[in-house]
């Protein structure tokens, strides 16, 4: 008896041993250095690190992310090392070159240009901020679509080990998912793969996607949410495995999750269903929130290149009418589509599948017919010169209602329709309020009307 | 010790057998053929059954619940089977004929023609929907309400085994409460009992009912999220047992889900505290929602039989008054009430049981007399002729106000009252917003006037 | 292994016991006997706190609360025990002096007073209760704010042990944060602490807080949701700790709750980081909502006693100014924040931090602007008679759509900048509905201007 108490004794202290400690001696000399001080500075993040799978799998430590060989303009001098703060996909990729390869097609990546260097949303953005300032649009729009990382200068500053020089990063801290990097790669891994444990458990999980994805302009994770998909999660969610890999559904997961639709690789019976991929409209065959009309996806991720015949930057004219030449064609909608009715078949037959997405494309119609009917009342304004068209597409009553239209109610229906919504297709910024909206338009007209006699 | 050793492996082994493949071994001869290939075509589905109780302690299958001995209108030949795809209450009683009985006393199982068969509620749906088409109310109010399901032909498809014939399925997918059914039953016992694993803990967690009753026009998840109630359920439900019957209070949870109050059977120390109920008003005297006055409860779960003094087929006048004759007595609601009461009393003294609905009480006195002041308003509008009565009691301003004055915020302020809701009775659709309301068709009938002249 | 067997059952029923009974014998004659009905008359609550800390390691219970000495207003006869049913700060206190001394500092004590004996919260709480009663106050505004617990008579009640008497309690039940209690104290320990588990594992959580922090005037724990620190909660909590003392960060927790920033006793590497405080502001250097402008936090919890230079009773001008004779100093301020910063601090680098910090500035900064804006416009109406200053500050449309400029939007934004909300600060009653505001109020201003010709 007692040899065998001190044999799982051993065990025991072994484990404990080869987890904490032992993952130290086995990552690199100079991420042992980072940890010699890190532990005591920011115990909280070495902590999460040190439960991680770069810890404990792979050894791969602070020097490995954050210590560059070339510099970098955001490079520092740090203790006898060349470090930066911000670490971008272009250092994940070192380890993770096919998923950081793949997210140069998402359109994601593009975010903070896809705002701000189109004349129409950028115009959006201004009036969002009211009384503009860098630090507010960093703290709103930016926040989800990425700031402009800039490092001009250093600073000395007083810390525990002493004064020491660190850099001034403009636009920091920030994950957004288009962030604009000193070292020009775009976007932030550590958006969905949260620092610093970096768990595939947490990019898994749908709460991850709720922090860009959950307001009225794009309502996916409260969709989600109320859907059979989203309660059985809720439900079941504990006895489920999120860390393993390949995934697994009917075993490792019984339910799909945000990534399981749009990211995962899945596996079934042994076999791969879905590849994995970092471009995230990979199985989406129409764009669906953040445009007047819903389209097909565009073609390129960059879509400030886009332009309809009046001159906007817009993937569609005011009439609704696709601009073709810019966005993917038949075929590729069904190449994307047949991608995510595999992850459907899964649980699903055939007649469940296609209904589902006739309604969807019913409602693509539908909305976008309501955006039509409200459109035709923003130009009629604009003619009778009850408005001004040429100032702002933002700044009037009868611009904000139009925007509010497709921005936020038309969005909100497709997502009920696309993700099994209920009430957010109907009272929660549905339906009712498409219909609505239209009332508040005309009524304003009316008013307006009234106002200039 | 190797024999011991032996043991546990062994009891390992069979205990891995006796819950996947003994199972499936115990299966009926019909099942075990369904199994054989939708392990292969819907094994997310087949994983869910098989981690079921269904499978797991009634060796109930597939062919238990989809293949029928006589012929449906939705039956069709499937290798062999004679089979449906939409599996109805009526399939179910033949395990659970108590239950499925006691659904159809159940307003939800009538949900169907409640909304579809009464003029006014069918005028709110046609204004709701705008560009009206069957798919888009089935994709709209029906996704909860339930679609009329229907079989008209069959189709050809290409499957993973060869061709095969399928129906073509109207109204499908949908897991609406009160879904018509092609064998003329109502519901879905899945709207709760998610399919295919039929998970009783699914069925007794609030995010079930979230799916439906989330919305500014059904409160009622979200205010349970803030209650006392709630957050005890969010905090400790890891460590409860949702799977056990009888359900014991005190032991398998401390504190009330929507199922608890509503539908469960509650033990305590060995007692039987309330019956399992399927009728979810069972221990409800008012009915709070969905109408512009709280009154008690209908007596018919059909609710299109309704008439009041003017003609209009609601349960009370247009002046709060309730149409006594439709509507359960005092005595009956004294009854109901006592029965929730006494799931009260499990936690709570009766001090403080009284003094939570004597509020409730209140609020329901209140909401209907802030009705009373939107209709007023209302009426006088139509009266001078400043909207017009006749064509739609929606589709005007004035009345999309009055609308959302019960639809919205009456409703929300008397769920708040009922389960302690805090803001969603205040400022999150609540009083803030029934008193602002009334200033708002206030200001809307100053400007028809000024409009009129 | 006869004998090893009998060991190992010895110990589960000792351990059974020592949970259950034994702790039972353990507590005092009193509680014996309380325990002695209310296992029968109430066994919820006897389970909760059989299961509680209190029952386990201080085996204190039912009569160490609820029965007093010396007689209080609302003490009554119970079975031989001069009994009180609402247990206050000054009942606890009697094992917890300093944790209720602490309360007495926090703004949250007084949040009765501050409610209805300031005239302008007490005229906003009236325009928002419209039909006027104590009922309707109760369960409104006072169901957080707390509500004035008042014992005048006894009732003879029958009860499952025969008849008795029990007192009617005006304003019960009620956890609000402020309640005045018989016994002359502020507030319920049990607004956080829910009974009769007393969890700390309950207040640790932020779902607590939800219940009060939830609505559109103060969207603290939406925004937490969002957050990066909630999506990690969500994602792990589970797996942390929530029950041990001294909370350990890195090892009990992985992530903030808002326990962790605001009131919580934090740990690192065997260090006290921060102490416990259970006055909320103690690490807060600005108070964000419920007020038109946001300031440094006042002296005195009281702000009943604040009055600027109009006469009104707030803490800033209209214009914004604040009255800084109420408030406290820059350097307290900086006291407040480097202990909130030290929290921060056992993750992030001082740049981080600081860049954090810097766009909350900008935020208080551009809310309060917006709110000027706003103010000037209300101003302007009333100077020109287009509204009425006099009787109320809150009943006409322009003076409602001033408030929600402060009491909605201009809080979300500030919330969302404190703690990474995202699209809380951008489009769900953030900045897009700041600048859409005032359109609507310029929009009120031209339809009143109109009116009066």
């Amino acid at each position: 008896m007692r040899i065998k108490g001190f044999i799982v004794l051993f065990l025991i202290v072994f484990l404990f041993f080869s987890v904490y400690s032992f993952a130290e001696e086995r990552v690199s000399k100079e991420t042992q250095i980072c940890l010699g001080c890190h532990k005591v500075v920011t115990p909280g993040i070495v902590s999460d690190w040190k439960n991680s799978k770069h810890s404990i799998k792979n050894f791969t430590g602070c020097a490995e992310c954050h210590v560059t060989n070339i510099s970098r303009i955001d490079s520092f001098d740090h203790n006898g090392f060349k470090i930066h703060t911000v670490v971008t996909p272009s250092d994940c990729a070192g380890c993770h070159p096919e998923e950081s390869d793949q997210y140069t097609k998402n359109m994601m990546s593009y975010a903070y240009g896809n705002l701000v260097n189109n004349p129409i949303y950028k115009d959006l953005m201004n009036t969002i901020n009211g009384i503009y300032s860098a630090l507010t649009e960093e703290d709103s729009c930016l926040s989800c679509h990425g700031t402009k990382i800039e490092v001009k200068e250093l600073k000395e500053r007083e810390t525990m080990m002493g004064a020491m020089k660190f850099p001034v990063i403009k636009g920091w801290p920030n994950t957004g998912v288009g962030r604009l990097n000193p070292d020009g790669s775009k976007g932030s891994c550590s958006a969905c793969h949260t620092r610093h444990s970096f768990s595939v458990e947490i990019a898994r999980k749908p709460e991850t996607c709720s922090t860009c994805h959950k307001g009225p302009d794009v309502p996916a994770y409260k969709v989600y949410t109320v859907s059979k998909h989203g309660k059985i999660y809720s439900s079941k969610k504990e006895k489920w495995n999120f860390e393993t890999t390949p995934w697994k559904a009917g075993i490792d997961f019984s339910s799909p999750t945000c990534a399981v639709c749009h990211v995962s690789q899945i596996n079934v019976n042994g076999q791969v269903i879905v590849k994995r991929t970092h471009q995230m409209n990979d199985r989406l065959a129409h764009r669906l929130f953040g445009v007047p009309y819903a389209t097909a996806h565009p073609k390129s991720p960059d879509t400030t290149i886009a332009k309809n015949k009046a001159g906007l930057p817009l993937f569609s004219e005011l009439s609704g009418q696709p601009v073709t030449e810019y966005l993917i064609d038949e075929n590729e909608q069904k190449k994307r589509i047949s991608k995510m009715k595999l992850v459907c078949s899964v649980c699903h037959a055939s007649s469940f599948i296609d209904g589902h997405f006739s309604r969807l494309d019913e409602s693509i119609k539908t909305t976008n017919d309501m955006t039509l009917q409200a459109t035709g009342l923003l130009l009629d304004a604009w003619k009778r010169g009850l408005a001004n068209k040429k100032d702002s597409l933002f700044n009037e009553t009868i611009e904000s209602l139009w925007t509010e239209q497709w921005l936020f109610y038309a969005n909100s229906v497709r997502f009920a329709s696309a993700m099994g919504g209920a009430d957010y297709g109907v009272f929660d910024n549905g339906r009712w309020n498409l219909s609505r909206n239209i009332q508040k338009m005309s009524d304003w007209i009316k008013f307006l009307e009234k106002k200039k006699k």
